[in-house]
Order: C-alpha cells, then sequence, then structure tokens
C-alpha cells in the first residue's frame, strides 16, 4: 500500500477538529514522537520521524524514525531485533507531535542502553541540588 | 529554594550513566517535554522547556513550559485553572527530553482545545489515504 502525500496544512480549525493528517513538520523536516509500550502505557522512548519515516511507519506497522545523531532513516529493531510493531498511532491538537503505542520485538529493551525505557532515571530536586535516580539498572 | 545551575554537559558515558542532571537543550534554548496523567499514564500533551522553565518546575513542583507559539514563559493554568503538579520528572538516556507525570488541576482538561489530552485522534492508514478518528469529542 502507497500512502499518498500527506494534506498540506489547513486552517486552525482543520488541523484541530478535522479528520485529515495534516503532520507539521519543523525547520529540519521533523516532527517529534512519543513511543509507548501498548501494554504498560509506559513511555519508551522520544524520537523523531521525518516525511518519509512516518510514511513507512504508516504503510508497514512498523516503527520507522530518522536518527538525528547518524542523519539515517533508522528502522528500529533491524540491527538489534527489538523492531515496534504499531498498535496504535496517533496525533495532537496542532499535529506537531505524534504518539504510537508499540508492542516491541526482541528482549523488549528500546533504550540503547540495554533498558526496556529509556526514562530509567528520576530528576529530584534537593538542597544540595538536583540529582538522578536510576529506577533501571 | 533555588536550583543551581545545571551542570555543563559531560561525556556520553556520564550523560547516560551518571547521577547528575545535565540537560541538553536545542539551538533554540528547549527541551521537549512529554506530559502524562500520573493517575492513567496517559500522554496529555507534548510541549517544550527553556531552561528557566526546567528550572522553575524543579522548584515549584508545578509544570513550566516554553510556549513557542508565544514566545514566552507559561505557568500552564495560569489562565485556564488547570495547573499541573508534578509527582515524578525524568529524563531520558541522551538527556535531551524531559518526562513529567503531573496531576492536573481545575478540570483536568490539559488541552486548549477543551480536551482531556491533546491526543484525542487516532491516525488510520486506509486504501483511501491515512484519516484521524476522534477519540475523545
Amino acid at each position: 500500500m502507497s500512502t499518498p502525500p500527506f494534506a498540506p496544512r489547513g486552517t486552525k480549525h482543520e488541523i484541530e477538529e478535522g479528520g485529515a493528517l495534516e503532520p507539521k513538520f519543523d525547520a529540519d523536516g521533523l516532527i517529534v514522537c512519543v513511543t509507548t509500550e501498548h501494554m504498560s502505557g509506559d513511555v519508551l522512548m522520544v524520537a523523531y520521524m521525518n516525511e518519509q519515516a512516518l510514511r513507512l511507519t504508516l504503510e508497514t506497522g512498523i516503527a520507522h524514525y530518522w536518527s538525528r545523531s547518524r542523519g539515517g532513516l533508522w528502522r528500529k529493531g533491524d540491527t538489534s531485533g527489538q523492531t515496534q510493531t504499531v498498535v496504535e498511532m496517533r496525533t495532537d491538537c496542532d499535529q506537531d507531535a505524534i504518539l504510537l503505542a508499540v508492542e516491541a520485538g526482541g528482549d523488549g529493551k528500546a533504550c540503547h542502553t540495554g533498558r526496556r525505557s529509556c526514562f530509567y532515571r528520576k530528576v529530584l530536586p534537593g538542597k544540595d541540588g538536583t540529582h538522578l535516580v536510576f529506577t533501571e539498572v
């Protein structure tokens, strides 16, 4: 299945209340994507998609991203086996963010550090300064 | 309580495995923030913080953002009453994203459209093209 081009951005009302996907890519051609684990609802990671990554995610049902560090398309799991199967995709009011709920393949560790989620540290303020506390070893 | 300045960015290992908050602000001085509803775990919104907003969020326990559209600091709820009390803050592996779990005040509607979450539309691919389906009226 080939996805037609995304609709051009309409009026504020069309973007917020309409039924057309009119994603807003930033100056670098990217849109932010929050990826959650479908079963737990936990936020696994925040990544970015360019138009091609968003299109491929829709067409294949497998999460694709744009790696800003490597400067390339990134089908997550191609090297690690941790492919993400999309259970649900959402967009937000002004359509400048994507929310994915996924089933994580492989060992389910979404983070390149070997952890399930990239958000493995709590930020705790304190009188001696802010510090981080690990929630996943 | 006044928060000391954030630590300068260290090595990759220090950033990923260390106990110091070393947030990475982008070229516009912003860091992306995903805000979830503490009780349900649902993602409510994606917003941005500058250094001042992150500092004030840590100091007060109330979510502060930087409004890109208005170009100003934004203590959410100041006009709407939907103040967000931070239950937990996390950061991710490379410390270029913040995750907040909040208790939403007022009527609990985080979205400016009057909905609980900004992610009130599913994105559905189809042979007639991608379209959006409302999950919250």
